[in-house]
C-alpha cells in the first residue's frame, strides 16, 4: 500500500462539502464495515468531495490528525477487504468531552479542524459513550451555529445501546460465542468423569452477549446448562445448588457468565476507565475456585476475552451488511440535513428477518443503557427462555468469503507511522 | 440419529476379523478425523466385518463398552460431519497401563474382550501416552502369543512426538493461534497509548504451537514482536528489557508465551495428572502483573485455553485430510501383519508441500517428547527464526466447507446415554 502522509494539506477555494469519519470505543468485528458504508455512499453522493478519516476517534480531529481516505482506499479488493477487518482501522480512544459550558477548549480545537478542512458533515462510529460526543458536538454547534452536521452510528458487541434493536458489532460477537461454546462443550464432554466448565463472556451491566449463548438450545444441545446476567440476582449459594442440580443430570455441566455478575467485592479488580466503568475480570476464576472448594470435582473457567470482539474470521455476513448499510444510511441522513441523530435499526420480522433504518436523537441514546428485558430471563434466574432465541437467531446468520492469505485471513491495515 | 446399544452382543461362529478402535488424550480438531480415516478404510477392506468404536478410550476395552460404528455412522454426511467434529466423538481417558510384569489384571480384561469381540486388529489414536499404550499391549500380546495387532495413530495439538515430522491435530491448532494472533494484534493497536498484550499458548515443555505463530512474519506482520517457549532460557529481567526494547519500536507490543516456560514456582499449579504432567496455568497472568508492576503501562494477558484444540470452525484443511489419511494407513499397515507400530509422517518437500506416511516403532515414540530445533529459536531465545516457517506454513493451509446449522457449525455427537 501506498505511503499515506499523516497530515494531508487539503485546502480549496472553491468548496464542496468535506466530511469526516472517526472510530471510538472497543473494537469490533463490524465498525470497519460501517466505514466502509459511510465511505462508499459518500463516494457515490457528488455534493462530497473529500472524505477524511479521523485517527484515533475525536482526538484526530481535535488535534487535526486526519488521512484522506481516498487515498487509503483504492480499490474495490481495498474495500471488501477493510469489511472483513476487525477492530478501528483508524484507530480509536476512550475520550470524553467535557461540557462546553464548564471548558470549550476542545470544542473550539475541533472547530477549528472541521472548518479548516471544510468539514459539512462528520460522522462518529461508537458506543453510547461515542454518542454522548455527537449528543454534545450537535448541541455546541447549534449554539454557535454553525452548520455541520453530526451523525452516530451505533456500534457495540455489548448490545445495550437504547432505542435500536440491535447494535452493529453484536451479531459477530454473538456467532462467535455461540460457535465457541458448542466447540467447547465438544471438548468438556471426552472423559468419563464428572466436570464443570465455566465461561466467561463480556458484558459489563447487560447481559446480551451472554444470553445469545442460548442459541444452543435451538440446535438441540442442552448446554449451556446455565446462564448467569447481571439482570438477575445471583449469589453463590444458589450458583451451587443450581451447578449440583445440573450434575445429577449431565456429566459435564457447561455455564455460561457475565463478567459484570454481582459476586464478592475484590472479584473485580475495581479500576476505573474515563467514562466510569469498572474493569471487569476474574468472574470465571472466581466460580471455579468456588466448585473447586465446594463441590470437588473437576472443574475449568475459560475466559472468551477480545476473541468475542475481534474474531473477524467468524463474523456474521447479517451483522457486516447491516453494518455497513447503517453507515451508508447515515450519510443520506446528514445529507438530508439532520443532525445530533443516531441511525438506528426497528425490526419488522423476526422471520422472514427485515429490518429498516431510522434515527433516533441521540440524547435518547447518549450514556444511557439497554438491559435484558425481564421476560428473556427464566423464573430461577439462571438460564434463557427459548422464546428468546427468536431475537437472537437472525443476528448470527451468514458466513463471509474470507480473502485469505498463506492460511490466515487477510487484514487492510494503515501503517504504524500513520496511527502515531 | 438412532439410538445406539451401549453394548452390543456380537458374537459370530464363522468369523472374519473384527477391528476396533479407540480415541485418547487431550482433544484436537484432527482426531475424529483419523477415526473417519480408520472407519472408511476398514469399510474398503472385505477382511474386516464389524468395527467397533470403545468408548472412553482403552477404559471400553477394558470395561467391554463397544458401540457398532456402523450402526453410529450411517450416511457420507455422518462421515463428512463426524470429520468436522472436533475433540473425540468416542470420548477420551487419560488411562495409563500398569506394567504387566507387576499387574497384568487389567490386561487379561483386555485379551477378554477382544477375544469375545473377534477383534484381530487394534487402532489406538492418541499421544505419546497412548503410544505407552500401543507398546506395552502389542509386547504383551507377543509374550502371550496372541496374534491381535495394534497400531497407533498420532495426534496432538502439542507436536511433541517423535519420529513423525508433524502430528495430526497440530495444523488446526497452529492456525488458530495464528489466526487468532492477528486479529488480537488488530485489536491491540486501536488506542493511542502504548501497551503490552501477552498471548498464552499450549505447551507443556515443547514450544512447537507458540512458535507457530511467528508464521505471521511471513505476512507482514511484526507480531508478535517476542516468543518465549520452554526450550529457551527464560528470566524476568531479561523479559522486561526485551518488553521495553520493543515498546520503544511499536506502540502495541504483542508477546507469544507459551505455558510451560520456566517462572517462579507457585505460578504453575504443581497439580499433577496420572502421566506426572502438571497442569499449568497461570504464566500469563503473572508476566502481566511483573508487566504493570515493573513497567507500569496499559498491559492484558490473553490464554487461548481450550479454544486452540477444539476451534474446528478454523481448522487447516490440510491437517484434517492428512489425518484422515494417517488413520487409512493404519488400517492397512495392520492388514499387512505389523503390530506395535505408529503410524508417521516423513516430509518429502516444503514446497509444493509433500509428505508420505510411513512407521515406526511405538517404543520410540512412547513417552518421549521431541523439541524444537536449536536452529528454530533466535540468538536471543526471544523469537522464532525466518528460516523455520517453511516449517509450519504448509500445515495450516486451506480451510473446510462447513457445515452449518442456524449460523453454527453442526456436529456429529453420541448420545449422553451412550458416552455415560
Amino acid at each position: 500500500m501506498k505511503q499515506l502522509k499523516s497530515d494531508i494539506d487539503f485546502e480549496r477555494e472553491n468548496i464542496m462539502m468535506n466530511i469526516a469519519v472517526a472510530q471510538s470505543g472497543g473494537p469490533t468485528c463490524a465498525i470497519n464495515a460501517s466505514l466502509v458504508g459511510v465511505f462508499r455512499e459518500a463516494l457515490k453522493e457528488t455534493a462530497i468531495d473529500a472524505i477524511f478519516g479521523s485517527i484515533n476517534g475525536i482526538e484526530g480531529i481535535i488535534n487535526n490528525h486526519l488521512v484522506d481516505m481516498k487515498s487509503m482506499i483504492r480499490t474495490n479488493d481495498d474495500m471488501e477487504l477493510l469489511r472483513q477487518t476487525p477492530s478501528t482501522v483508524l484507530g480509536s480512544c476512550r475520550y470524553k468531552l467535557p461540557d462546553w459550558k464548564d471548558d470549550d477548549t476542545v470544542y473550539k480545537q475541533i472547530v477549528k479542524t472541521l472548518k479548516q478542512r471544510h468539514v459539512g458533515a462528520f460522522f462518529y462510529i461508537g458506543g453510547n459513550d461515542s454518542m454522548d460526543t455527537v449528543n454534545k458536538l450537535s448541541e455546541y454547534f447549534a449554539t454557535i451555529d454553525l452548520d455541520i452536521k453530526v451523525i452516530g452510528i451505533p456500534k457495540t458487541i455489548d448490545n445495550d445501546l437504547c432505542v435500536t434493536d440491535h447494535t452493529p458489532g453484536f451479531g459477530s460477537a454473538a456467532k462467535y460465542v455461540a460457535v465457541t461454546m458448542r466447540e467447547i462443550t465438544r471438548d468438556s464432554t471426552v472423559y468419563s468423569i464428572p466436570s464443570v466448565t465455566i465461561v466467561e463472556i463480556m458484558g459489563r451491566h447487560a447481559g446480551w452477549l451472554t444470553a445469545s449463548s442460548a442459541v444452543l438450545h435451538k440446535l438441540g444441545e442442552t448446554a449451556p446448562h446455565l446462564v448467569y446476567v447481571p439482570e438477575a440476582k445471583f449469589s453463590d449459594e444458589d450458583f451451587l445448588r443450581d451447578v449440583r442440580h445440573e450434575m445429577s443430570k449431565h456429566k459435564a455441566v457447561i455455564v455460561a457468565v457475565s463478567e459484570g455478575i454481582e459476586v464478592p467485592e475484590g472479584v473485580q479488580s475495581g479500576v476505573v476507565d474515563n467514562f466510569g466503568h469498572k474493569y471487569l475480570s476474574g468472574i470465571g476464576k472466581y466460580l471455579e475456585e468456588l466448585v473447586r472448594a465446594e463441590i470437588g470435582c473437576k472443574v475449568r473457567s475459560i475466559e472468551l476475552n477480545v476473541m468475542q470482539r475481534c474474531s473477524s474470521h467468524i463474523c456474521s455476513r447479517t451483522d457486516i451488511t447491516e453494518s455497513e448499510s447503517i453507515g451508508a444510511a447515515g450519510v443520506r441522513c446528514a445529507l438530508s440535513g439532520e443532525t445530533g441523530k443516531v441511525m438506528v435499526f426497528k425490526r419488522m420480522y423476526d422471520m422472514p428477518y427485515t429490518t429498516v433504518i431510522t434515527t433516533a436523537d441521540a440524547e435518547l441514546i447518549a450514556n444511557k443503557e439497554k438491559f435484558l428485558p425481564k421476560e428473556y430471563i427464566n423464573k430461577a434466574g439462571n438460564n434463557i427462555n427459548d422464546s428468546a432465541l427468536s431475537y437472537f437467531l437472525p443476528l448470527i446468520q451468514g458466513e463471509l468469503d474470507l480473502i485469505m492469505e498463506h492460511g490466515v485471513p487477510k487484514h487492510f491495515t494503515l501503517q504504524e507511522s500513520v496511527l502515531k
